[in-house]
């Protein structure tokens, strides 16, 4: 039971601290869904712990299956304990600690396609940024310095997995991220709210890194000065602005889309608007 | 003093009831950008409330200013009584009740593009949905009868004030709700994970509504087994989905594209991929 006691506690430290997740080579996924797809990419499940209203879940017994299997550790957890680990008000009946990590700048060479976050702050925005760019095909993700921690609990959950699909690279000061992009031949393009290029007049069939920035403040000056190209999404409607996740969402899905049409099966299927 | 908790506890109500905000005609916003969307797009703001901690902030003040002008009431509350009412565990400084109606069938009349929110779930999405719609030019939102209250508080912060900007249509049948597209002109078009047509090799350049569906569900049968036409967004990379909101973003600004092309002052940028 003491036992026990040491390991929860240590889970609770690891949802708490990005030192500690970083010394020990681990994040913490919260849920079945980022659990399980934890398991199907392949990432090492070093324990998983569960609350007792997860005992009858046919998505827990399974997961437990899994991550036993794969050579990983399974404990069941007494009641109001996971209330007492977990990130949220209402936690997920099933928690794990699992080996991830971070990407050095060698997750660059060859990339085709890199999303940059700059400063984003939200967690739950980080982690659906990485998700869009997972999703798009994105090569790698890289956070500048002043960007949330990516295995911040709530950024793993709202990556819906994808944070073990992809490399990230985190902490690049935002002065030197245009360079570092630079002489891993990928060009910079900056999404700003207005005053761009139309994002959708680019030719994006070439490598490109697309950096977008702080929910409240925009890109840095430093990479916006620095930048190849700055790219804005024109807007027919009255709303001011898209949130940051949404922006990035369609920048990287116009690019996958004219890679698409140029280099994909379906050469047919021209996608300017027909006549 | 008991004037003032009256006052308190009709916001409170209002926060927490749906059926009271229909019934009054109000909605409650939090935090002074929304409100202060509210009030540049000329929504009556019935009452101002502010918290202590509010007092010196100048977007605060400007904002009293403007709704005193506007023939609204602005009421200071005192220590701790902001945290009784909103919805949030961080309350924002600001709330305010709002004038808003819901908008009738006749919404859709003339439309060239809608966005239908099908049993959405979380108020969060509904939001973020709604400000995305307005973005990308929508004439009106339909949120079918299963779909989270877009008057919703978190609804409305998500929105970003977009729910002043054009009008929604609630509690339409999900069955019903194709016929009811097609009888305004409106062709429908859902959003499935996968197996429907490419998006982007759609001509999007007619009317057309664009159908999202449950967070976890997807489409109610009925919607797509009437829709007009199934499209998916292919995802070159590992992701299993996106979420509702970045899927509708992306197809609704493909539609904002194409139409851009063709009808938009730039004929020049043919936004095909050039050769």
């Amino acid at each position: 039971m003491a036992f026990t006691h040491r390991r929860v506690r240590r889970v609770r430290q690891l949802v708490a601290k990005r030192a500690m997740r970083r010394s020990e080579g681990v994040l913490v996924a919260e849920g079945a869904d980022v659990i399980g797809a934890a398991v199907a990419a392949g990432a090492p499940v070093e324990s998983l712990y569960w609350a007792p209203e997860a005992a009858g879940m046919p998505a827990v017994s399974a997961l437990v299956d899994a991550v036993i299997d794969a050579g990983g550790r399974a404990y069941p957890l007494a009641p109001g304990v996971m209330e007492r680990v977990a990130d949220t008000v209402t936690p997920q009946p099933v928690i794990a600690v699992i080996g991830h990590e971070m990407a050095g700048l060698d997750a660059l060479d060859g990339a085709t396609l890199v999303l940059v976050l700059d400063e984003v702050r939200d967690p739950g925005n980080a982690g659906t940024l990485i998700r869009a760019a997972d999703a798009a095909g994105a090569t790698a993700v890289v956070c500048t310095a002043g960007t949330v921690d990516p295995t911040n609990p709530k950024a793993v959950r709202a990556s819906a997995g994808s944070i073990f699909h992809l490399p990230v690279v985190e902490g690049v000061p935002s002065d030197d991220v245009v360079e570092v992009l630079a002489e891993h031949g990928l060009p910079t393009a900056v999404t700003v709210a207005r005053g761009g290029e139309d994002y959708a007049a680019v030719d994006w069939r070439g490598p490109t890194a697309v950096v977008v920035g702080n929910e409240a403040h925009g890109i840095t000056a430093g990479i916006e000065r620095q930048a190849d190209r700055r790219v804005s999404i024109p807007m027919p409607g009255a709303a001011e602005s898209l949130n940051v996740a949404l922006a990035a969402g369609i920048v990287l899905f116009e690019i996958a889309r004219q890679r698409r049409v140029v280099t994909g099966p379906e050469e047919s299927s021209d996608l300017a608007p027909r006549p």
